[in-house]
């Protein structure tokens, strides 16, 4: 079992392993009323991926812990706003202590249960993004856990001014990798194409779901390398940007340049029709 | 200026960007009573760094709550133990709040000040070590800097066990990087091999003071790539490992093979002879 943290009531450990090191690894979750988007994959991949970091959770235990918050949280978004529902975060940490970078012994792990407003949606008809200028490095151990090492992902986060909605981020080599906070989804005349998740910093929830999505529509879709030259050519049919919060999000411009955008993927993500 | 929190009184706002996503950095110094090993050093490293990721921070600021920190800390560790010191860190957050990934305008950063024994000196003679299992991966915006993103060293110190000391780490070329908390100083027959900062994941302070002080002795340091094999190689005539808190640490056993060893590097560096 952890230890559970309000973040409306402050108050984490300061030596919490979290603070200390980015120790842990987090889920954003959709919420509407007392409900949650694809709420029971958020649960399950923080089960999982908290075991590639060796970190113990039990699916029980979170899920009993999401209940609580559930129940502290939804109450506070009612009203004219409700349609537009709210966001729950769960973060998990390590917990406390050990000498240094080492864990201690029996270690206790912490989770911080927090809520926010759902934030406005983008336009339908899509938005400007542009390419980040700082690369993005992915421990091919750790490939698409959400983890709290997000240094990567804050400094390019800052490059986002004016009327950008999203930079895009690419490895050393120099492939397309990812949003900072949205996968890659590319139309082509083939078929989709993202790239895979041993390169992906954050396997996203959204992402997953689509796929199987699409895939079961019979769509043909490519887990590959996806290179700036795909995006900007004239292979590219569509850009998508893909948040289990924000939904699926075509890319109207990037770099100055307009790209082919509708919203038709828009419409097989209908997030108030999978709530649980 | 910054929020100042006391790590003995716990308390750090849940929603710190630190516990978040990593985003910050730290240091560990050694101190004597009131007198820090190199703190000059320390603190000049975290003011630039912090400027390399945008966090705002002035020397004077830093300094005057070092010395508060000092102050209140230092009389925790007197009389039998005295002559083994203390480690006082200093964690700066980048504060609380922003839009996700990107931080508000105007956000405040916090300063941590944590208090700890010296850990009890590794033996003269040297260390056993071993190589890491897990990569490390290096973004070369963040090179060198002692961020809060550290998840790679915690799961590698993970396999610090039984009679190790410390666990080496490559890049996923293959290259001899650094220690979990230790950088790497190679004797070969030419003089002194190190890799360079720019594959640094943390740019330790004792390597810079004793590089800087090898080279005004007239000794050869090339900063360049380090193989496996220069280090199980015939070419090997000692490994050190360097820690700003542990001094200049022999390996005497690496992967099961015994290394050349003596500790007469370490008599160049004496941390009684450089508190400021």
């Amino acid at each position: 079992m952890f230890g559970l943290y309000w973040a409306d009531e402050g108050g984490l450990p300061a030596g919490d392993r979290g603070a200390a090191y980015g120790d842990g690894l987090f889920e954003t979750i959709r919420m509407h009323g007392d409900r949650g988007v694809l709420l029971s994959r958020h649960l399950e991949r923080m089960v999982r991926d908290a075991g590639r970091l060796s970190i113990p959770l039990a699916n029980a235990d979170l899920r009993k812990a999401c209940t609580a918050a559930i129940a502290r949280y939804s109450g506070r978004f009612t009203g004219q706003e409700s349609d537009r529902g709210w966001v729950l975060k769960l973060t998990l940490t390590r917990g406390e202590g050990g000498r240094g970078y080492q864990p201690g012994p029996g270690i206790r792990p912490n989770l911080i249960a927090s809520a926010s407003p759902l934030p406005a949606p983008p336009p339908g008809s899509g938005v400007f993004a542009d390419f980040s200028r700082v690369p993005l490095t992915v421990n091919p151990l750790f490939a698409g856990i959400k983890s709290l090492n997000r240094l990567e992902q804050v400094m390019a986060a800052r490059e986002i001014e004016d009327d950008l909605f999203e930079v895009l981020m690419s490895d050393t080599n120099g492939d397309l990798i990812e949003g900072t906070r949205t996968n890659l989804l590319l139309k082509v005349r083939e078929g989709w194409i993202t790239p895979p998740v041993k390169v992906l910093a954050v396997a996203g929830i959204l992402r997953q779901w689509l796929l199987e999505r699409l895939r079961a529509r019979g769509e043909s879709v490519m887990e590959c390398a996806l290179s700036i030259e795909d995006v900007m050519g004239e292979r590219c049919q569509g850009l998508y940007l893909l948040n289990s919060v924000m939904g699926v999000v075509p890319v109207r411009r990037l770099a100055g340049q307009d790209l082919p955008a509708d919203d038709g993927l828009a419409t097989i993500f209908n997030p108030l029709e999978l709530l649980e």
